[in-house]
């Protein structure tokens, strides 16, 4: 079976007997066991498992003892995106997620249609609280499970960076939030959280655990980072881009989403930069609207284009994109060759998509 | 050092590397790493983390070696908990929490204090589900850190209570939320809710994971259970009693909370079975009101009082507390006589209490 197919079955392995472990609780918890499995199983890129997965290849050769481990070390990572999925599109008040609705809100719907009394909403958010931490209690036991497989050394050095990317991305979460509450727009700031939750959380510590559960050298490591930083940069204002100009059938979000939300990204500080007169105006009567239509996102995309901020953002993407390749060729030995040709593979399919 | 100093130490060596590494990270994450120090650090009861250290002691005599690895398994205990009030609060609404203000009301007033535009509450809300988020995955590295030290065996023996554990405190929340959501009142779901939240969360499960940490035979786990699933009722159930009529400045949260809140608890059961005329009159005008007062607090009391409900609950308390001693009369070898009789002093310490 192919990667993606080995990963859909590990991810469904450690899965499965949790679900059927709670439902065997005894109480009725279908309508947590259900959207739990929906959203885990319905979807996704699967892109940290991927890296873990890659990260491990480029130490260890093609067929080496311990694939079983590291497929369910890789479903963990999936796991814990998963809790901080839910999560951030209940802080984010996001109401959708992959085309389907975000689970807070498909809680609140289920109150709603039960004609339960009390807040349809404080019940959303409640389980949607409880999904997540589910989630991410399920991602340590997977860990630990694969992880137990491993040698001692390799164990310890792949749950250092486990704890490590944990660290990061509530940093950069909070980094986040933070910034947004303040309001205003620090690109310094912005670009510490797009290291922190991209180019850290979702690139470089999955293909650092991966490669440190082969035994992979410090050196090995860094030179995994090389190619991770600046292709999660890449891949960040890829979704950026997406979140304003993507179809909403294949990204499975409404495209008026981020701007709505007044998301601080490049392309929108760029075009600030840029705009003048009206195109000003646009942007600032436009951006951090809830009520923004499709007649107003067609109009800041036209300023976005405009003023070059579209263009030189695609730039940006592009010059990060060689600069991971780069790293990949400057790697020499450190890599496994065949790793690295698919670790180029998954770069491009990183950062050239439509969803 | 006593017991409680040498688990105290072992949660700060477990938090404060934790802290110091998010400080560096390089960005001001002092809000995060100060709610959260002293959220950890201030204050609990640290009864789960002595459970723990009790079940290892029912197995393994005094200075055996180890201490130090079951000390800080005992710590990643008290984290989970941590995380679980911090949400639980946020779930809840509640406003305070050991005498302080819960951590989401804590951020939001430190956004109002700022001045910052945009939603305090939402802001704060956010913030307590990652500090939250990041207590869950420091626990989990707390309990890795720990278990890394036992040998294969005791080690996939409390990592499988471990995983349990998770599952049925998050069964146990849902089932809650969801009772509490379908309004009305049944008896044998908010039994099953204690059973879950309480006997096996708090008591049952830690006790089982220090014994599991120490090779206990299923024979040993089973007597545990004998003694924890009494005593965590008879926890839960002077929970509620103080939830009415414990003193705000010892438990730290107002008396009116859980009447305002309309937890359903045995106590107000019992009181709404037995209750006639004007008694009912004022349970169902008085409790689930958001504006309940010190009058009305006090009139609600007495109806508790003069149906006998709580003279009832007394004795359902007096009962399974001896029921509790009785099962580690009944366990005779197969728990240490030492462990025995520290387990009958933390039994009457969980139920005789006033916070």
């Amino acid at each position: 079976m192919v990667l993606t197919g080995r990963l859909e079955d590990a991810l469904r392995r450690v899965v499965e007997p949790r679900l059927e472990a709670l439902d065997s609780i005894g109480a009725d918890l279908s309508p947590i066991t259900d959207a739990t499995r929906d959203f885990v199983l319905q979807g996704g890129k699967r892109l940290r498992p991927q890296f873990a997965y890659w990260g491990w290849r480029s130490i260890a050769p093609d067929g080496a003892p311990g694939e079983d481990a590291m497929l369910e070390i890789a479903a963990s990572l999936e796991l814990v995106h998963a809790c901080a999925l839910v999560h951030d599109d209940l802080m984010d008040g996001s109401q959708s997620r992959r085309g389907a609705p975000s689970v807070h809100v498909r809680f609140a719907s289920a109150h709603r249609a039960a004609g339960w009394p009390g807040d349809p909403t404080s019940y959303g958010a409640a389980s949607a609280i409880l999904v997540g931490d589910l989630l991410l209690s399920w991602a340590d036991a997977a860990f630990a499970a694969g992880a137990a497989r491993l040698e001692p050394a390799p164990r310890a050095s792949a749950q250092a960076v486990v704890d490590l990317m944990h660290q990061e991305l509530m940093a950069g979460q909070f980094l986040d939030i933070m910034e947004q509450a303040r309001g205003g727009f620090s690109a310094s700031a912005a670009a510490r959280v797009i290291e922190l939750k991209t180019s850290k959380y979702t690139v470089e510590r999955p293909l650092q655990i991966g490669a440190a559960a082969a035994g992979g050298s410090p050196d090995a490591l860094g030179a995994l980072s090389g190619y991770a930083l600046p292709l999660g940069q890449a891949f960040q204002l890829r979704d950026d881009v997406l979140g304003v100009f993507g179809d909403p059938v294949v990204t499975g979000k409404p495209a008026e989403d981020d701007l709505r939300e007044g998301k601080r990204t490049l392309l929108v500080a760029l075009a600030m930069e840029r705009a003048t007169g009206q195109q000003r105006t646009t942007l600032t009567e436009r951006i951090g609207r809830a009520d923004l239509d499709e007649s107003g996102l067609g109009e800041v995309r036209e300023v976005l284009v405009a003023t070059g901020a579209l263009g030189a953002v695609e730039q940006v993407i592009a010059d990060q994109l060689q600069a991971a390749l780069d790293a990949l060729d400057g790697a020499g030995s450190l890599l496994r060759a065949d790793a690295a040709d698919a670790l180029a593979v998954l770069a491009r399919a990183s950062v050239i998509r439509s969803a």
